[in-house]
């Protein structure tokens, strides 16, 4: 996936990351995703995620998450969170998600399915035309 | 999966678990049921929770993860967590977990991976004999 | 205080609500206290919390907070949270929250002073009559 | 307090830090200031946190907190966390901290009083002599 990847970011793992086991919650991670999304929109794709939701109005819900976890991170890591686009639908987008050690070990890696809706009503709507346009524009699909 | 829950909690969706979609966060649905878990532990196992991670020093990561998601939950709706077991290896449990509404409509449901580890060297170890006995005492396998 | 909360509930320290020192990540004080107040709101004054952010557009932002720990709260623990009322003025309400073990030893204790708001300016509003006619039948002032 | 700074760091306010309000979840600025605590022992003193917590077992618990707040913050804003310190004691150390907008104005200042304990016991150590150097070699003290 590495060459794939069109966001690729450094995170130090963080206490209030952490449990009582000393090692990363996995929801957690998953926070972590979410801000790789927020910057994959406002710096790849130059669409304002906070602009989206609060202006606009479009959420981009969760559809569908596969998650493998192989590897625990510990506080203190620095861990790389990768985003790549597997799929570009109507109305759904898909994600590979990994988070690698530095040595560039595996930790987890996750497909995530969204959907864009109108949160008045919260039924999916199609991905507005300048959101596809520049996920088209930036992004090498993986096969 | 009803009839085989082992498990079944009522639980407000709170302010804390939404996010400015006005929606459940999706991450804060790992955070309940891990609270689901800890009182299958506490209350159903009759294994303390806090004994295990802490005294005994193991750790119950999760290695595997698949969600649905098919409906919003809102601050304030009265949600209701059911937690099955799945199968249970020689050192993992496959858990079925699932969120309704009150009016029995599914929100979402996942299974979940675990493994037992030592929180020493972080390797998976087998399943305790009293937590095995314990789960296998009070629980019908869902097929 | 004791005599004087005008609402008492006990809740589970959750692993969730736990760091890696093994203890409650003080942040998540907070985020307990904000149940309680929701669960005020919603069960003692009969004023949906939801209906009051998500409906009415009525924010109840925090100003001022003094907090004071005293004593550590691990997983598993038991522990009971108060509330009660200092003072009700005009745009704010000022709230004595605390958190004992169950042998009533306190393990932290804070004031909070909150104010109305509109969702809308995020300027503060008057208290709406409703609340404050609840908060005035229900309420036995701290001195 | 400015001037006083020994770390200044920029910080996106996340999706995942705001409410249904669409603005910071108070409890989360706590969260932020600790990611700032973090760093200033990493970086700034050259004393890494996670051995602090994890291999010298040492606790920094937080034992009065004042906080004042006069601004939202709101999701995708760009906010200034500062970090001085106000008094080092034998046992404890007092931090002032402070979040600003991008244009300097104040959104919430706290004082925190930390003080330094043995993660065994829970009892209040002296700060250790490497730390207590560090912070004397590095801090210029707000008077």
């Amino acid at each position: 996936m590495g060459e794939d990847a069109v966001l690729r970011r450094e995170r130090v793992i963080r206490f209030s990351d952490c449990d009582p086991a000393g090692i990363v919650f996995y929801p957690q991670y998953f926070v972590m995703f979410n801000e790789l999304l927020e910057d994959w929109f406002s710096d790849g794709l130059e669409v304002a995620f906070n602009s989206l939701i609060l202006e606009r109005r479009i959420g981009l819900p969760t559809v569908r998450l596969e998650v493998d976890f192989s590897a625990i991170s510990r506080m203190g890591d620095v861990v790389v969170l990768l985003l790549a686009v597997e799929r570009l639908g109507r109305r759904s987008l898909t994600l590979a998600l990994r988070c690698e050690g530095q040595d560039g070990q595996r930790r987890m890696a996750a497909r995530q399915v969204l959907v864009t809706t109108s949160l008045d009503t919260h039924q999916a709507i199609d991905i507005p035309p300048d959101v596809r346009a520049a996920i088209a524009r930036t992004t090498e699909f993986t096969p």
